[in-house]
């Protein structure tokens, strides 16, 4: 039970407890934590000595914050729960309430290296079956490895950041032209943050998940499919990626998802050695696509074949370091059924079959289209709380 | 003429003055030039204001001086020049010269974004036949764009740093088996580094790259081939490059390349306009491979398709942005002749044709192997001028 106004029995109650960068009326970038329809300003909490983090939490991102490793994450949670329930707090916390509508939410840490795996095997035989028809829907690798690649750090865009349609080259039968991408599409997928680097030459063990990831973000991985159809090949996607990656304001701590873990798709064959997750968990997120205000899909992540401790390895077995604020995404969440599908490629099955919203009909985004992801999670005792939605809306080619 | 002893006639004279990060008896980090065989200690230049860069030259990379622009870049050259050259400077400046011997060299800016292209049409139809035999050797995208993929930019490190022999999965008759890597291979490159962004949705005009670039390093973009080709369908390389990526220490600028620019090979069929570079110039920069102190390979960077200013143009099409920092390298550098490739893959055709070095022969990289990458190129009246070179030991996997 929280004190503050109206949060108790929302997504967003004292049991989530999400972490975000807002400005309030032009002001410099403040750390902050979401409870119910407020922002609590721990930048201005930790100036009060109300919490302690070591001045993190008065720095413009959340990674000097994430840094700091999961003990001090969990005793800052632990910290900020007090000060939100005893009732002992309220006069010297109430001031620092901003209400939500009244603040710019910005990305919340500095995106270090951004990676997309490729790890739902529902996705990966739709887009195998539409592009490869007749052969096996899945290449031989996929089984044995979370496939994944290296994304454009650099255009990690907050939500709500508007997305130009990008232009590039596509494949036409009288050879390539340039022009506004005809096929622009979304992928709806889940991010994990690391907070705690590793060093070059080290690897981190599907056990040590937990003590490198800081937390969820929601994430759309805009897709320019003629653009990638064309280009990707043999070195994999490009500019059909590069020009935006939208992820949610808020970055939703793996100790507010403690009750979401669920066992995970058995894998068959078995994996390797590094690979071996035990206990083999998947998170039980529910996400939801809205296309133009009406909801066209329900991705569940729980369906996903490699998990998020299984990607870390994988990311990390050659050896490769972790920065603060490395971001690795999911790939696409397709579920088994067409209405679970996380990209529209697949709902409209590679734009032959269109879909009816309100009056008009779509295979892929039109100009001024929005589309929001939300998801959400099984909290304590039965409750249910929201991760940060991701929205945008596509602007014109310029 | 510069009156720094045994400067004129080297290399390294003061038409040279490539730019670097430098620690003295484990100092601070402080940003420097290469003149001869030492280093001008710039941070303490424009403490003494001798130097004006706005603070710039003070800091502990090249970010903040590369963010300021090429009428900036310009002028502390000249005045880096005026320093350098007349006598009635020597005695403020001679107390800030360090012997180069005496200095460990740093990682000489923070990368943003990295990214690798595949523009060597040697390289490609070589990797084509070894790979693809009895097809075409390129791809059919491959003379229309060109290729490029984003690389992991945490893993960027300065020349002479140990490469740890990665581990990873490759495939084997029995199914895929995890170990060290057994095709660890080079790839000689040389790299771009971007000063100036650009914002989100804009893109950079080929006519734009000199406002952008700001200066060269050399590239040592180590690989797994064995990890590489079980892995990278359909999404592209990923752990077979991710754990280590070499850069020279010194950063040339542009400013020292101006006779090294030299009409580009001719393209056909034509590029589309936003790829159309008039004149259409590359870089006469002559790299040597040196493994294990033999020379074994001249690659040619002037007989690469795309030139720098396409590959920019290309990157920033889509409206992605370009952050300071940013690095794109060209892909593997490979002239026509096996004297001339760039990757051991290339010099041994794929493992088939052993090279003897000294006693021993070799196929990919053994552990304690050294590769020094090195390339000249033309300074102004008939003088060479030489890029700072990239090396690298292999240490065994841990």
């Amino acid at each position: 039970m929280t004190w503050v106004t109206g949060a108790d029995g929302s997504p967003y109650g004292v049991t989530n407890l999400p972490y975000g960068v807002f400005r309030s009326n032009g002001g410099q970038p403040r750390i902050g934590v979401r409870i119910g329809s407020w922002v609590f300003d721990l930048a201005g909490a930790e100036a009060a000595d109300l919490v302690l983090a070591a001045g993190a939490l008065c720095r413009p991102t959340l990674n000097d914050f994430m840094a700091l490793g999961r003990p001090q994450w969990t005793s800052v949670r632990q910290r900020i729960t007090e000060l939100l329930t005893d009732p002992a707090h309220r006069a010297a916390v109430e001031p620092l309430l901003v209400p939500l509508a009244e603040v710019e939410l910005l990305l919340p840490f500095e995106v270090a290296d951004y990676v997309d795996f490729y790890s739902s095997e529902h996705h990966a035989s739709n887009v195998g079956q539409i592009f490869r028809p007749g052969q096996p829907p899945l290449l031989p690798n996929w089984k044995h490895l979370p496939i994944g690649y290296h994304g454009r750090a650099g255009t990690v865009v907050v939500s709500g950041t508007p997305v130009i349609r990008p232009t590039g080259q596509r494949a036409s039968a009288e050879g390539p032209v340039t022009g506004p991408s005809v096929r622009l599409d979304i992928e709806a997928e889940v991010g994990f943050v690391v907070g705690v680097p590793s060093g070059l030459g080290d690897r981190v063990s599907v056990d040590d998940f937990a003590d490198h990831v800081f937390g969820v973000v929601l994430v759309n991985d805009w897709s320019a499919r003629d653009i990638q159809a064309w280009e990707y090949q043999p070195l994999g996607p490009f500019l059909g990626k590069s020009f935006a990656t939208s992820v949610s304001a808020w970055v939703t701590p793996l100790d507010a998802l403690a009750d979401a873990f669920v066992p995970a798709p058995d894998q068959d064959p078995p994996v390797v050695d590094y690979l071996r997750d035990v206990p083999h968990l998947g998170l039980d997120l529910r996400l939801a696509v809205e296309w133009n205000g009406e909801q066209v899909s329900e991705p569940p992540f729980g369906t996903m074949y490699w998990t998020p401790a299984q990607q870390l390895a994988h990311l990390t077995v050659n050896g490769a370091s972790l920065r603060t604020g490395d971001l690795y995404a999911s790939g696409t969440v397709s579920g088994p059924d067409r209405s679970q599908v996380g990209s529209f490629l697949e709902l409209t099955w590679g734009g032959a079959e269109p879909v009816k919203l309100g009056d008009e009909t779509r295979t892929f985004l039109a100009d001024g289209d929005t589309v929001i992801i939300t998801a959400t999670a099984p909290g304590p005792d039965g409750t249910t709380i929201a991760l940060g939605e991701v929205t945008g809306t596509v602007r014109p080619a310029r």
